[in-house]
């Protein structure tokens, strides 16, 4: 019993600060979602396993965290089976829940299950947590929100403009410089089709993506490895070795992409998406980049990624057009297009920055000393009208020594004392004390309305 | 596939109506609890299995939901092992992690874990989901959550005065008509002391509770099987008849408990808690109520709960002071008082009585319906003026028939439609239409946002 408690590894409590923090960012990325018109919907954290199984891959299925059945959970397995000690099957068995695993499947099932209730285009956000039994490192854990908009419904490269909008005024908000790349699977499927390697398309994203890094030599040299033609490799040069603005990048692409119509459709589709965007005016950089590949198998359109411009870390969110949410759940043809916002980054980008506005870490405006029965029940109504003028307020409960309790003030970063004293009491006043320059005065509790409102 | 998907039986989906109902309700006890100084924390949805279990009594390790350990869940299980069946200790085998079951026992853990980092006494409000596998049944689910307040490190009074003020703001806030019930353990304990009876003290505030139903001679007939003494049971009636104002009650309690030194101390706590909250004012019934016993074996002072006055339903809100709530956790010695909301029976009550404020079912202000591209591109501009001066606002992302667009603003309650056909576009004004009067007016953008503000 002594032994100090702990939680799950992977797992995180948060503090009155921390929480406080990561309200101003969930707080702000709710306003954005509602100017916007998404609309707020929340599922389980429980799905049944068969929602869950499949969706997200082998690997998807071993991360999903199961939840053992109530009552006797080896009534339907036989001895057999469980001296068998197959653990797919005995899971299978026992278990038929798991803890949801991201947003978009739960979502997509939502939009199955309530199918005639729900008026399309459906424009939904959702901010849940979500779990992942991933071996627990450094930014990686078992337990994370979530922040999810998603447009079902409707194919309007609208639809795209808008998110990329939706992503500037977040990150404009928190005050978090960005840049937004944008590629589409249809340009990636047009280049694989160009270069007459269709089946090749991974590696070849891989390759894109690579550049920067290896240099176009040891790019060739992997191609050539994986199996693809010299006259695709040399027919891929004029894309490796790419540059300039996105308008000269999508006229290259045009060149290159010129017999394939999917290709064609996937520069327009870019066009249509970054002109718009450009022609509404936005406060981020925006990039055309082609060795975006996020969600190769899922995404069919366009594909979005941000990153950060001023602290090295990963995509601190991301998105794309899908053509088939619902097919999994028998509902095929509904289109969609959304993005998440990965909230734990966004958090460590903001600490890391030191973002936050000040008034954030407050927990009240005044705190009252307690000085004894008499002057707390005074004190009390005090509180009591600060309240209902909309200011959060509080008496220190015990009377405790004065040391005591302008230490919890200090701590907690209050910016303004109350006291009332003997003298106070008998003349009705308050004794107000700025915590940050340190002078005191004596007034009405009006006036201590007005002073700290 | 085809079949439709579900979702375990217990929990719920929430629609975007249902989401605004219950974030009025959760933002109106938010800003309650900031407004009294209580600061938030979270903690994981997971918590060990050696932190949850033995806290709720046996029926509650069976209502606790346990997550399978990842991996090979069975390496550390003998054939032996499995072939016995034991639940109890299979379960302990293979699972190390449970869902939150309440909120108290995770703030206890908290409280103890980072006992070093914390000011007392420490204020602390947590909303979030908890899980039980309970038999579902209308108005019980198995994934709800609770909004619990609560000081630990101060045995003040004022405490407990400030809870009913806070409750009496939260429901004031809400629209809902209380009565808070008030009793105190320690009058139960000088109940049961007087009458010679301290082990029979369950018995005797089942009886007090029964009364009115089915009246004194069957209470009597009740205390008489459970084997009260005659001379007990006639001590007692005058606890039973009780009648008249707080005052009353209070002082016929004085008569009977003057020789239990327990009994005094609960009532001149009593006492000071509601005088206390008197002299404040408020707007609710308070009642003492002796009948009132929740929790017995865990409260030790305050006992508070909290009846709606115009819907027949359980208690909304309860309560109490508790002097031991992190021994358990190797910390003795720490007292705390705290309340709990209902959040889903008070979201029952606020359905039944419809108390919403209209304004919170709206998506947005405005909807510009879409006539084609180069309408569109211009409505998107509107649309982000609009945005900018914090007003909701979208663009029907399709050149849909004008029918199912106008459809969409219908059902979405959005109270204006905006269209820019081709003499808006030519004139750069913008029609627009209120949804509930029917009048439509031709007018600019700055119009337009003053209108719909």
């Amino acid at each position: 019993m002594a032994q100090k408690p702990s939680i799950p590894k992977g797992t995180r409590d948060f503090s009155p600060i921390e929480m406080a923090r990561r309200n101003y960012i969930f707080d702000t990325i709710k306003k954005a979602f509602k100017l916007f018109g998404y609309k707020q919907i929340e599922t389980p954290a429980m799905e049944n396993l068969s929602t869950l199984m499949g969706k997200y891959g082998e690997e998807g299925d071993k991360l999903l965290f199961k939840i053992l059945n109530s009552g006797d959970f080896l009534k339907s397995v036989s001895d057999e089976e469980v001296a068998e000690r197959s653990l797919p099957r005995l899971t299978n068995k026992i278990c038929e829940k798991g803890l949801r695993y991201d947003l978009t499947v739960p979502f997509a099932r939502f939009v199955v299950q309530h199918r005639n209730d729900l008026q399309m285009p459906f424009k939904r956000f959702q901010i849940q947590p979500v779990w992942r039994a991933d071996r627990p490192q450094k930014g990686r854990y078992r337990e994370f929100y979530q922040c999810d908009a998603d447009v079902v419904g409707s194919d309007s490269l609208n639809n795209e403009i808008e998110l990329l909008s939706l992503i500037d005024t977040v990150f404009a908000d928190l005050g978090i410089n960005i840049a937004i790349k944008v590629n589409n699977r249809k340009i990636l499927s047009g280049i694989a089709e160009t270069l007459g390697a269709s089946d090749k398309i991974v590696d070849i994203t891989v390759a894109i993506d690579k550049i920067d890094k290896i240099g176009i030599d040891n790019v060739n040299a992997e191609l050539r490895e994986k199996g693809l033609s010299e006259e695709a490799i040399e027919k891929l040069r004029p894309i490796l070795e790419m540059s300039g603005s996105n308008e000269e990048k999508l006229s290259v692409m045009e060149g290159i992409l010129k017999d394939s119509e999917e290709g064609m459709k996937g520069i327009a589709e870019m066009k249509e998406v970054l002109g718009g965007f450009e022609t509404l005016g936005h406060k981020c950089v925006v990039e055309a980049d082609l060795s975006l590949a996020r969600g190769l198998n899922y995404y069919t359109g366009t594909i979005i990624e941000v990153k950060a411009l001023d602290v090295a870390i990963g995509s601190i969110t991301g998105g794309g057009r899908y053509d088939n949410l619902t097919g999994v759940f028998g509902m095929p043809g509904l289109s969609g297009v959304g993005i998440s916002f990965g909230a734990d980054r966004i958090y460590d980008v903001m600490n890391q920055l030191d973002l936050y506005p000040e008034e954030i870490s407050e927990s009240v405006r005044v705190m009252f000393v307690n000085f004894g029965k008499a002057e707390a029940m005074q004190s009390l109504k005090y509180v009591k009208a600060l309240r209902e003028a909309g200011i959060a307020a509080e008496l220190y409960p015990d009377a405790a020594k004065l040391k005591k309790q302008m230490a919890l003030a200090d701590a907690e970063k209050i910016p303004f004392v109350a006291i009332v004293g003997d003298s106070e009491l008998a003349d009705g006043t308050i004794m107000l004390k700025n915590m940050v320059s340190g002078t005191q005065e004596k007034m009405g509790i009006d006036d201590v309305i007005s002073t700290v409102a």
